[in-house]
């Protein structure tokens, strides 16, 4: 029988702003079960732009105004502990949560339909609508937590939900198979790099733009799919780039969210456009089947310990990595 | 047995431009049949934005080059006779062509995937890329010309075949149901006055927005699907009445083709954008059927004689009409 304390070590977010709006505290409320959920002894944590763009309010169409800064587009409710890459030891089952998870190290499924038993009309994020695993502890909905078994560490396996789970949700809205042809922007980051190896393990053909590369040769080849992370200035090249009836999946837009669109490409050519960010039912089991089959590889490119979420921030801001940056709370 | 003249009377597109670009013939040759193909007698033909944008060199990426000024982004070959929407007699059947057409009248479909027997890479659009019905003979596919049992006249059945057939695909790939509400865009036009008519037979609920008219309840109340024809400067809002999950369907700009589009709004909201040019197998034939049926009126707006086609083309451009120009060829 697991002891669980009545504080816990937590780093909150206390409002919109730079990096000294995030505070270390040891003595927050271990939160409590409520119907259908579990508690998490957290092992480890990954970081996300979505961390970032929360703190900075990138959601808001406004100049960060509070109201609709989140990633759900409502109010973000500080203090929130953020984080929403987790992977940790299900300690305690709430009424009605399958008491199976009991033990089990999971990993938790990062867009929430449900929340205290509760269907949800619009979908949460963890560490966005409710607080997430830069904690000793979180919550987790029964249903968004899976069970793992892997020989990976904490910290590996906290590198894949968000990133993954994004990338293989594009992947299956564009339909993407062995006949394809797929141009990843972004490919260096979390979510681009996800999605080669996703891309790979369906037998697609992948061709990966990072940074301000050009390829020439992919424009002359034209594409199938096009993975979209980046959007930004160039973005008119991707779609003159993607053949007639092409797909094209966006999931963020680091390099810019306003773009020139040129109506005419997309129906002149029957272009399908694929906004990604709900993941549909069926990725997130397919993920963690990929994982513990070993076809897919964390990439994780440094660890660092709770207290130094402001410096993993950091260093995440520079993009100077590759793979994924993590808490380890047990470092 | 019809007798078929060896020259027949025809209006020319002779290169990009204004109204002098169109020149009537008396004496043009009348086509000949060549494997899978009929020669159709012209009954009436309708005017659309393409004839239009043909002319003008609209579809060019640049200022009117005519490297790729057709529809199909290629080079328009001079002289052309314009012309899509077509109701005529099958009067000849080539090789190889369904014998049972010969003496039907028919519809054409006007995106046409086979041409001369042989299956087109890149489909091609009738008025385009071949010659199309503002003459009293045109050569149509075989397998893209449709028998119709109708007690409409020509010139109320060559209103359908565009303007109809695009707004199915439309509501066809935006897979329209009687649980959606639909916000259709330029709902005076041609293709937007069908997909009112077409949703409705589909039990939809449509909300119709016509010139520059602002509907704060359709703003606040949010859709599921959205029929644009319009772009413009107002785009954006169309993204925003967009619920989560919403589709967006696009087969015209009138008001501008070059667009704001807020990535963050097409994957937050999981939205997906539908290009629609070309037809989905099927659309057609649905829409012979619903014609037939008497599931959807023809809104023919005026009927004008072959040699009046640059007045036809005038008063098209006034918009100050409802509903369909329409070349009679009896007149």
């Amino acid at each position: 029988m697991v002891t669980i304390p009545e504080h816990m070590r937590a780093y909150q977010l206390i409002g919109h702003g730079g990096p000294e709006m995030l505070r270390l505290v040891t003595d927050g409320p271990t939160p409590k079960t409520r119907v259908g959920e579990v508690l998490i002894h957290v092992g480890a944590a990954g970081l996300n732009n979505t961390d970032i763009n929360t703190r900075v309010g990138w959601y808001s169409k406004g100049d960060a105004q509070a109201e609709d800064a989140s990633w759900g587009g409502g109010t973000v409710q500080f203090p929130r502990i953020q984080g929403a890459d987790i992977c940790g030891i299900v300690v305690e089952v709430g009424e009605g949560a399958d008491t199976a998870l009991l033990g089990k190290r999971a990993l938790v499924e990062p867009c929430l339909r449900e929340v205290a038993g509760q269907s949800l009309e619009l979908p949460w994020y963890i560490g966005s609508e409710c607080d997430g695993g830069f904690a000793d502890y979180v919550i987790g909905a029964a249903r968004h937590t899976y069970p793992i078994d892997s020989a990976l560490s904490n910290a590996e396996l906290a590198s894949f939900p968000c990133s993954y789970s994004t990338a293989e949700n594009m992947l299956t809205r564009a339909q993407v198979d062995d006949s394809d042809t797929l141009l990843i922007t972004g490919a260096s980051g979390g979510v681009g790099s996800a999605a080669i190896q996703l891309a790979k393990a369906r037998g697609a053909r992948v061709l990966a733009v990072a940074g301000e590369s050009k390829h020439q040769s992919v424009l002359d080849a034209g594409v199938d799919v096009v993975i979209d992370l980046v959007g930004g200035p160039d973005w008119p090249e991707l779609l003159n780039v993607l053949r007639p009836l092409g797909r094209y999946a966006v999931s963020g837009a680091i390099a810019g969210p306003i773009v020139d669109l040129d109506l005419r490409t997309l129906y002149l050519k029957d272009q399908r456009f694929l906004g990604c960010t709900v993941l549909d039912e069926g990725v997130f089991t397919r993920l963690v089947n990929l994982i513990e089959l070993g076809a897919i590889q964390p990439l994780l490119a440094r660890s660092f310990p709770c207290e130094a979420l402001p410096d993993a921030q950091e260093c995440f801001l520079t993009k100077q990595f590759t793979g994924k940056l993590v808490v380890d709370m047990s470092m």
